[in-house]
């Protein structure tokens, strides 16, 4: 695999963001927390933008996403009025869950940069359930789209 | 009835808020949607007092309070690191709904003058449904205590 | 003034709003507090519309708007993956205050109503500061633009 | 050292927490990203606990802790109602930042897992600034205190 350079790599999916007061706290910059809404909104369109929104994940195949497990790093701090895109490439697609690699960028620089697992579960019991079918044939195929590989292991679209 | 002076009146119920940077935005001040997270945990903590916290009105009536209206008046900002006491009084008790009166104050000063009507409603469908009679019991007596009233519908106990 | 039926008054402004789970609560329905937050984001897109986003407002001007009243109806609740329109109107330009009407909808049906009383003051110390000249202009040929009248006092284009 | 296991050692700070319905969404569960919330809550209130509130940290000593990085590991959903405890050790004292392991527990199970890196900036530029000498006396004290350590790098009190 050949090296890549992170404010370059086109991503798998891109969510632009606003940054409103709500988002922003005292100390004069985007509240820290507020960055896992505008990871999670991205996560949303994207399920959407795939077909597969997840009030149909519920409704029709009876699961929810949830998150196992976040890793992020905060590199610069956002500001009041930004315009901010929130990217998001896939990792690794397991049996019942999915890792991704999600950023948060303005004007090409970093300023957040995130790892997320989520784990697919049945919307009732919150027990580990498989990730339906047609989501899995889409996530493989929107990897081999964006990425140019083969496998529904798709590379990291957001490299660091 | 005897005039009351806002400052002084005894509150129903009292529950402590501490600002902290989550509260707050860019302005420096709290910011101003908070005061309604402020004003629910009050409710909830009002009502689990009265030994009905929500999970159980819903695990075993099958009901919910929603909010139907809101009026507030944002009369001093609130600050980092404040010590808060948010205030309850009952105002009216219908059939399947609360009016009640609710402040935010520090220091005896009122930062937040709020009036909230709540429906009740069945968790399932979201109609309207009848307060439970073991909670309404409790509402009465609640407010009898407090104001010195015999009747249900009792007199705000944070006037302005 | 002719009587006009609130669903089909064209509104000044209308923003955007997708519901993610960052916006629902354990009830399955929008949290109430969250709508305070889409309005928000309306009223921020509409003045920066107008040429005048809060940061300039803040660092050219010195001023900030901050909200100083709100009455607000919740009518039927939103749902997650709801796309919503967040609606404005101006109904009242004073010298350091503006009420404005606003709303959320979905497919035609009103959310939520609110009345909206905003305040300018000066960043440093929040006392009243007249509102800006450059942005006072726009407001009124937002509203003549959009209305047909001719005065800075436009009617509301959000009736209920 | 001797080996812990992770349900019983005592933390150097804890703070309660209620879930409200604000805490949590329409999968019926706390919201993943209240979780840095109530986080922060309990580094504020240990700060605090400390003799310096982050109010006194700016106005006296031109500094922030901001959030560098945090990595975050969801065990068990959180519910509406549910009376928690979040929990903080201090893990590293570097010049200009903080390491914490931090935890949220429910009847002694771990919902969440955390771990903190705080960075010390001076509040105007947000550049790196050495933690005040009077807070970093007590973080020494705190440590030492609580773990029976004699350094200032304190062994965790939260081990997973």
């Amino acid at each position: 695999m050949s090296v890549r350079r992170g404010g370059e790599e086109p991503a798998a999916f891109v969510t632009g963001v606003h940054v409103y007061f709500q988002d922003t706290d005292a100390g004069g910059i985007v509240y820290h927390a507020r960055y896992l809404d505008f990871l999670e909104r991205c996560r949303m369109d994207w399920l959407r933008s795939l077909g597969h929104p997840v009030r149909e994940l519920e409704a029709r195949h009876g699961v929810l996403f949830i998150v196992h497990a976040i890793g992020i790093d905060y590199l610069r701090p956002g500001r009041l009025e930004d315009a901010l895109r929130v990217e998001l490439g896939l990792e690794r697609l397991g049996g019942a869950s999915l890792e991704l690699r999600q950023r948060v960028t303005r004007d090409g620089e970093v300023l957040v940069s995130a790892q997320v697992r989520l784990a697919c579960v049945d919307a009732a019991g919150l027990r580990p359930a498989r990730i339906p079918p047609a989501l899995r044939e889409r996530l493989g195929t929107h990897g081999r789209t964006r990425s140019g590989m083969t496998t529904t292991t798709t590379a990291t679209t957001c490299p660091t």
